[in-house]
């Protein structure tokens, strides 16, 4: 009788192994040989059963597939009855079991480590390589699922707050077919298209609503804010194409012009009847406005001003609404009274008549096809002695007397300048608004699609959701806490504006120019992981992902440069920074020193700095601290280098440059820490349990993520050890799984119209 | 008489604190007030000073415009002889000193006292503050630029290698006005344009490159991914719709068929006679190809097969060529004999007759307008039982005997479907090469404005090119050394390929999954730095940054999902790992010993750990070790790690979930392991020594970089102490500030066409 596997349970014992060998694709010819010479060197293997074994390992001639299918059939018998193994020996050892005549104690003593050296030898990982035959219960990767913890409505009513009228009524508005976003349209169309849009919520009403009663408004600048935040779930270009009208334009009359201008204009504008531009950005001055070169000379004959472009690099460029539909524009430019430059100043110059015929003097040229928000008539308009009558200055904070004298009650001319440029600071409060929505719209239709969309499973069993992989949670739930962290810091920076007092205003400008940067910032990253996440799905225009990222392209660069406005906000903390130091007295220093001295013994003992304790990590008062103490170390760090890099003889513009990388973190960490309070602020605040739990999780996860992203400080600074911060990574994967479970009602509450969301967030996808 | 600024010297002596206080923008009314109160609390001031003192800090009554000019001019006229001040206070002195009757020594040793302290309670950095009003000479911001250190044309050449006739051959042609990019093309015409330039390529031999001599082609598989690459300066649909042509659909038969499909369709194919499909993907597999559905199943009869789309979603999805020009597909389908299943196989389906017709049995739909790459015509096919021929099968590894049983080589399906996809690796390496392409093209665009656009400067002096910002060159100059790094990675794994053995292929499909995610990611990066790093100019069309990044975009997609791809990367070091292992003997696991107690001794020493000198920091032995380091510990750690979820019980595919971002890492590790050997090969073979040293330079920066990136790694690990992470960011900044002299040079010896660039590159901008 032949010796096959069903009568020599030695050779049975080794069959799993000779089952992986094949069924894998990771063995090399070489390494078919190298089990067979290790087979010839068994001595409790007789020469007749080497050579069976041998037969069965032999690259040249591999066993049919149907033998193969026998082998594996043998497999999955010996494990059906519910019996145990850790390896593929044991494995084996069940198949000789199996068999008749079994092998008793003594035999298995004698064989199976053999076998197991054999299963080492060659990098098997026996439990892992057991798990693919073994007959599969479900998984925890295949159980995971949605669940609803909480009430959607009342978490949108919470988001909402006291906007939730108008934000109603802007998504009713949306919600209407004609708004559907349109895919890849003819650009001309486009245009036309995004203004009739435009002309709709005009003539709901939605236009002026920030301005005065009197001019036909609400008054209501917080609810104007509202508007540009829900319009853009639907389309970017008309977002800013209301904010250039009824925002840059409009309020460039509010806030730097006086009654005469808003009489004279603002209900024309709020209705659209007057289409205008702001016309600041120069080519060759985009983000450093103080150094325009356009002219505005004053003529004390005919008391008007002349409006000139001397060199054609100093053009204005990217002007929203000026390349086919503006029929005036407020125009930044340096007043000069006979040849004295009196810094810059605004002015109202009309462009076109209202047959659209661009005026004598004016020429304008279309900037053309651009990455994003083509709906958008970006133009050039360059300026020919261009005279305007004396009323067309905005004169809120100076002009000139009748004798022709300069007057303003701001002497220095940057001081002035920064005052009319803060007044204009309610852009770098919509934008960022305008930004987050374009990424909750991508995050919603991410999310809602990966909870749908199954790839990969464990072996023979059903493919899983793809957002049950812990990679992709990775991917996606931070983003989703820091949606929910920077809806609640833009509510309280707008707050702040609404209720500025003169003092405030610094640093809020200081706080807008960062949350602005901070959230555009924020926003083209998670934008990028929505469309990965989504695959080939997410480059679908029909899933409008592409449209998002494109159209929020640009935000980190208009209403001031990400980079240039972070350098903005560090210079204003740095500055406060210096002058609570120089405010300090022996009191206040030795309040200083002791407080340092906490730190030491509170945050950074050895029990602290290595404290993995999971109640401690979730603890805010830890969040709170560790934020606070980054963003006062690098705040302080900052002042010490800047001082020696200056006392070590470099120039001071020299050293500021070197010091660009170490300010953009100040204004990181200064963000961050406002950001953090801000969310805890507004989460104590809850009553209802479930909300209260939901959000919880989610601050602990934005909390730790941050910690987690900034940790190559923190231990740079011996702030934590690597025990710490491994603990604090584990916890942030443990929290991505949780907020899983609530992603779906999580992004459900943004209430996002659903004409506004990818198709794939929409469509049912059938089970494969 | 009246004192003033000019008849009291003590009052001088404030002045340059008091225009401080009024030119900057940054003091509140309360500060005003605050600063007024503490010259009432002086006693070395009289009553008439302080009132004087105060009438000028009163923010009611702010001075006048000119007299803040004439205060400046006090200011400026005191530094004008070269006179040195450290302070607000010095300067202060200077102009008392000015003024007559002058302060002696005693007077300034009773009044500066009182000034200083009044310019530290105010936070005013004095050494800062007073540079805004020094005299300036050049700051070596201003001074630095661009240097001819190397020649471009040897550089390029070095590039180039052994590729340079055909890459100029590919480079002249695209040069060609007619190949000049297109800005928002219409969809329509753009698939013909494309298609079009496919024609000329194909015309000019380009098509057939790697087909056998027998079937027109050149036997060049080096030269094809050559071509690839070049091609991608100009525009990436083409390049897509080439590589979907020549690549996938003829290497699909090159590479799966045998010679009777050789002979009847490579020529065929290589002209572009017979556009066709490579039809895998389907809509509910993307990434998991072993799980599609459709079937080929065996007629006995006919001898033919009916391929066949089971449910709607089983549909193949995203197929190049399938919109509107194909003709035929290499479709993949499960082969079912007698109702049972033979796994994945290929076959050759017809699609359209040669008036594009549609053929019966065959449903095509549009997959519609994509985020990019909207000159290939993506497709959905279906098929409704369609009869092919017994011959349609690309029976490589696998076919149907005359009486109709399977027969394979390698009886393993899973073995056999790898061995398939293992042929068409060639993808995975095209498509790096491609994406590098585009990002040097934004690169070169980048850096070549950023070196001639100017903004900002130093108080009065010239604007300063923005690539002189140390922000700026940390942004561009790190990818600027990637993009050379991974030009000589992605060389090395072309190279690796064309001279495969079959016990290599495991290790080069590794390492071509990998390259293929890292170089994409990468260019993404690289891209939206390009983006941001041009302000407004990198969103006009015209620019091509948008193109480039848009098209460039579903990279990290196609050819295997990036984050798929990287784990089974990581799965092949695994392995490779788990093997060594296993492998270990007694000698081996001492040297194993032996070697990790080296490590402690050479390399975690706290002399090493905290080794600053500039020296060991440029070594490439210290940039080997610590890469190598990273690469082995993150792989042995995650063989432990996986062994103990296992063992405590979780599921292997739970614990597979658990471990996704450790093996991304792992990977990770890995390919820059590889990418920085074979950096430091190539230079280590040169013998210019002016090419040398600029590449060793970027080297540095490469391997450094990298360190940095990963420091929170490096510092949990222990292996570094903060005193070198932080003495390493150092370094690169350093580094970048250097490399900034040659960057334009580096990107011109990428000798891109001059059409291919963007317009701001090659447009002469006026100084502003």
């Amino acid at each position: 009788m032949d010796i096959t596997f069903n009568n020599d349970p030695k050779l049975a014992l080794l069959l799993p192994i000779l089952y992986h060998a094949w069924q894998d694709n990771e063995l090399s010819t070489n390494e078919y040989k190298a089990i067979a010479n290790f087979i010839n060197n068994q001595d409790w293997l007789t020469k007749a059963e080497k050579e069976f074994l041998k037969s069965k390992i032999n690259a040249d001639v591999p066993p049919s597939r149907s033998e193969l299918f026998q082998w594996r059939e043998k497999i999955e018998t010996a494990f059906a009855g519910g019996a145990k193994a850790a390896s593929l020996t044991d494995l084996g050892i069940l198949i000789a079991n199996a068999e008749r005549p079994a092998l008793n104690e003594e035999d298995i003593k004698n064989y199976a480590p053999g076998v197991a050296q054999l299963e080492q030898q060659f990098g098997i990982i026996g439990s892992e390589a057991i798990a693919d035959y073994r007959p599969k219960g479900k998984t925890l990767t295949q159980q995971h699922n949605t669940q609803n913890s909480f009430d959607i409505a009342e978490m949108t009513a919470f988001l909402d707050g006291d906007n939730a009228n108008i934000i109603n009524k802007v998504k009713s508005i949306i919600s209407r077919e004609e708004f559907n976003p349109v895919v890849d349209p003819d650009v001309t169309a486009f245009r036309e298209k995004v203004l009739d849009w435009c002309k709709v919520l005009a003539k709901e009403g939605l236009g002026g609503y920030a301005y005065p009663k009197a001019q036909g408004g609400q008054g209501d600048m917080e609810a104007y804010f509202a508007i540009m935040e829900t319009l853009s779930y639907q389309d970017l270009s008309l977002v800013i194409k209301f904010g250039v009208q009824f925002g840059l334009w409009g309020m460039s009359i509010l806030f730097l012009g006086t009654e005469k201008h808003h009489k004279k204009y603002l209900e024309q504008i709020g209705s659209l009847e007057l289409p205008g531009c702001f016309a600041m950005t120069e080519t060759h001055h985009g983000s450093n406005v103080k150094g325009i070169h356009t002219t505005a000379t004053y003529n004390h004959a005919t008391r008007s001003f002349i409006v000139n472009t001397p060199e054609k690099y100093d053009r204005k460029e990217y002007i929203g609404n000026a390349a086919t539909h503006g029929e005036a524009a407020t125009v930044f430019a340096k007043l000069v009274i006979d040849g004295k430059d009196y810094g810059v100043n605004a002015f109202i110059v009309p462009i076109r008549n209202i047959e659209k015929q661009v005026l004598p003097g004016i020429t304008i040229e279309d900037c053309g096809h651009k990455m994003g928000l083509n709906g958008v008539d970006n133009g050039i308009i360059y300026f020919d002695n261009v005279e305007i009558p004396y009323e067309n200055m905005l004169d809120k904070f100076a002009s000139v007397s009748e004798d022709g004298a300069f007057e303003s009650s701001i002497p220095s001319d940057n001081r002035r300048f920064f005052t009319m440029l803060g007044t204009l600071v309610g852009g770098r409060i919509g934008i960022p608004r305008s930004a987050l929505a374009a990424g909750k719209t991508g995050l919603a239709t991410a999310i809602k699609y990966s909870d749908k969309r199954r790839q990969f499973g464990p072996e023979g069993g059903n493919e899983v959701p793809i957002l049950n992989y812990r990679m992709h949670q990775k991917r996606l739930m931070p983003y989703l806490s820091n949606a929910y962290a920077l809806t609640f810091a833009l509510q309280y920076l707008t707050k702040r504006f609404i209720n500025r007092s003169e003092d405030d205003m610094q640093e809020i400008e200081a706080l807008a120019a960062g949350l602005k940067s901070y959230t555009t910032w924020n926003v083209r990253d998670m934008l990028q992981e929505c469309r990965e996440a989504c695959g080939g799905k997410g480059y679908l225009s029909e899933n409008r992902i592409d449209d998002l990222k494109n159209d929020t392209e640009i935000y980190t660069t208009f209403e001031g440069d990400n980079t240039v406005l972070m350098q903005l906000t560090a210079k204003n903390r740095l500055g406060e920074y210096r002058k609570e130091f120089g405010e300090m007295n022996v009191s206040t220093i030795f309040n200083y020193v002791v407080e340092q001295a906490k730190t030491g013994i509170t945050e950074k003992n050895p029990f602290a700095t290595r404290n993995t304790d999971e109640t401690h990590l979730k603890d805010p008062a830890f969040h709170l601290q560790a934020f606070k103490y980054r963003e006062r170390e690098l705040t302080a760090s900052a002042a010490r280098r800047f001082k020696k890099l200056v006392d070590d003889g470099l120039d001071g513009f020299d050293a500021a440059n070197i010091m660009h990388p170490h300010m953009l973190q100040i204004s990181e960490a200064y963000l961050e820490r406002i950001i953090l309070e801000q969310f805890h602020a507004k989460i104590n605040g809850l009553t209802d349990p479930a909300l209260s739990e939901v959000l919880t999780r989610l601050y602990s996860l934005f909390a730790l993520n941050k910690i987690d992203e900034h940790k190559a400080w923190y231990l740079e600074q011996g702030y934590m050890e690597g025990v710490k911060t491994k603990a604090i990574r584990k916890l942030v994967s443990q929290l991505c799984w949780e907020t899983r479970q609530d992603a779906v009602p999580l992004v459900d509450a943004f209430n996002i119209p659903k004409n506004c969301l990818g198709a794939i967030a929409t469509t049912k996808i059938a089970q494969a």
